[in-house]
């Protein structure tokens, strides 16, 4: 069995953190010049680990290893959120390439193949999952064009600019692969408050997300008598009231949701709001609780619509994304080494947040890892988890990569 | 007694329309290069009307009756909202104007002074009423330095831009003047829906308003169970839900409150809002019950603060505009006038849109009337009112005129 080296892992990480370090956490979104200085930077460390690394088209950094026989893929992405944390995505980064670093030293299971991979965009600055899209053929060139980020560049800007252009994209082999794993930090504060150190991920949550915009009446906000308004906002205050509710009452124990931006138009303090949107999204592992969620709304606004007098249109703002299940052989070798290391202090559990198997896991099989999050927290500069967590989950993940290519 | 000329008044009317026209409205911001063509423009007006016209050092268009004896004051301001209507102003600087000449072509009132004037800011692109704060000597340096408009453009460098630099202000001399009267459209729906042809304003609406922000804790939206979460959104839905409920129940006949702005911050679909913000602004025309929406505001913060886990601060965004009383002396004249041309069709209402008078009634007595909105709309580019609606408010304006100054 592989040993790995936990200096070493904490010392990787660390360094990973340099690029884009910001108070206590991580300002490194996809193809911004920190990003890419750290991509060159993990793309040295996949070779100085003997991979044959090479960053791709898309800005993946993947390490090919020279062993032969069928190779497992170990790896996260390296992109971060806008105001990010250190571990989200770099830790199963850094626990890719720790793998590598402690097969080579063991001569018992130096011959197997682990190939490390930095996916790019899973965080969706420009087009989330972008590298692990990009590594399945499951990208579009009309997607690719379309692609913006928030203040409006192009994602084929940001290609040209990190220099990116005229190098093709690394495409999956699928013979080539037994699977994929990666190792993440929960994100989420299950783990910790039960006291488990470990968990197997069964499956990702389903996530769906739309757009509702109230279309009234923009008017003076002195004048016009409150009887008389045709108030976007006031329209949007009770749909989101009411929504809270009706979601409230069918919620399953992992289902979450969000309105995660309103605006108001003009959005002057005289005028009466003529338009006002809102972003909803919905979690779920079960796809029926999600079509459920998604019949309420639209009855919602039908509601809405027949009582007046501001009118509500629903439109979905982000493709769909069904539940994946993680492969459960995969899954059963990593919960015999969470078990032989962390016994009786691990747990099978849905991901609450959405991650590259859910693209990954039509092509090839996948699981992952989830380590607990200090007071669940992420998507924030406060995100970390205890270092013996972080040295405990890389090491199970070792010992499953390498009893999963023992088996194959 | 004065004869107004309809088709002239309907002319200036339509050619300041072209300063600024956007489709069906006018964008006509204080000191844009149309918004100081126009005031070149009413200079010209002014000149040609027999008046001794200046633009002064904030922008205000002042033209002086060479005419001895007290005077009258008439006007309104030239400048609009973002997306403004054509007459929000722009009538009352035209029936300045159009009094001016018909008082000039009457040889029995052709000695009487009358004084035109367009005001400039009254709709707080940079600082609310500024041309009526400064003829009065209500404008402190600080304030002026202080001011900038919402792009984040200085009062000052836009003054610079306007050629104002080193003209002198126009200041009120107090005992030139008998009072200032106003003619402006109602901006709501009662002259309208209850069939009646002029308003006597008999006061000003108070305002109030506030910034009311929410501090909670950002998130993940996929990994942060329901009941762990600090949502400073949901916190503001909760909040605006109960304010509209507990506003409800102490409404007066007369108020009105508007939630016009709202943010999410950070505004991502996949991240709990860790801060939310609200601006609030109510009017009355009575100051008692603008204190008992204040106090239920502070008690509203009270409570959630209590209840957690989000907290509330409220704090003021504007200073707040005390209910101002028109000049009874002033208002039994226009209404007299608006009996003898439309008997039985006029009413005395309080205004509920803000006005220069709130500043000018301090220093000298003033009045205001009003014509019909069709449709009660105001500050939106459908703004209109009926020509014959305009036609009458303005000769009933020169009737009062011409009896205020006969009186004095």
């Amino acid at each position: 069995m592989p040993t790995i080296n936990p200096e070493r892992l904490l010392e990787t990480l660390q360094t990973l953190r340099t690029f884009g370090a910001t108070e206590s956490g991580v300002v490194r979104p996809s193809f911004s010049a920190v990003d890419m200085a750290a991509r060159h930077w993990l793309r040295e460390q996949m070779t100085a680990a003997g991979l044959e690394a090479s960053i791709d088209g898309v800005g993946n950094v993947i390490g090919r290893s020279l062993q032969r026989g069928k190779a497992l893929l170990v790896g996260s992405h390296s992109d971060t959120q806008p105001r990010g944390g250190w571990l989200d995505g770099a830790l199963g980064v850094a626990y890719g390439i720790e793998i590598v670093r402690a097969f080579a030293e063991d001569a018992v299971i130096r011959h197997f193949a682990v190939d490390a991979v930095a996916w790019v965009d899973e965080e969706s600055t420009y087009l989330g999952c972008l590298g692990s899209r990009s590594f399945c053929g499951a990208l579009t060139h009309e997607a690719v064009a379309a692609a913006t980020n928030a203040e409006g560049q192009r994602l084929t800007d940001a290609l040209a600019a990190a220099g990116l252009v005229g190098i093709p994209p690394v495409r999956l082999e699928r013979e080539r692969y037994i699977g994929y794993l990666e190792g993440h930090i929960e994100q989420g504060p299950y783990l910790e408050a039960e006291g488990n150190k470990l968990g197997v991920v069964t499956s990702i949550v389903g996530i769906r997300g739309c757009k509702i915009l109230f279309r009234g009446q923009q008017n003076h906000a002195g004048t016009t008598p409150m009887p008389n308004r045709k108030d976007a906002g006031v329209a949007l205050i009770d749909f989101a009231s009411k929504l809270r509710h009706a979601f409230q009452a069918i919620a399953g124990p992992k289902t979450v949701w969000t309105i995660g931006r309103v605006t108001f138009h003009p959005g002057a303090p005289s005028i009466i709001p003529g338009e006002a949107e809102m972003i909803l999204q919905y979690r779920d592992p079960e796809v029926e609780r999600l079509e459920h969620f998604e019949q309420m709304v639209h009855d919602l606004a039908a509601t809405a619509n027949r009582a007046g007098p501001v009118t509500v249109t629903v439109t979905p703002n982000r493709a769909p994304i069904k539940p994946t299940v993680m492969d459960t052989a995969l899954q059963r070798q990593i919960a015999a080494a969470a078990e032989h290391h962390a016994p009786g202090a691990w747990v099978y559990m849905p991901s609450a947040a959405g991650h590259d198997p859910m693209i990954l896991s039509d092509h090839l099989p996948c699981a992952m890892l989830f380590i607990p999050s200090i007071g669940g927290i992420s998507h924030d500069f406060a995100e970390d988890s205890h270092a013996a967590d972080i040295v405990l989950g890389c090491q199970v993940l070792a010992d499953a990569a390498a009893a999963i290519l023992q088996q194959a």
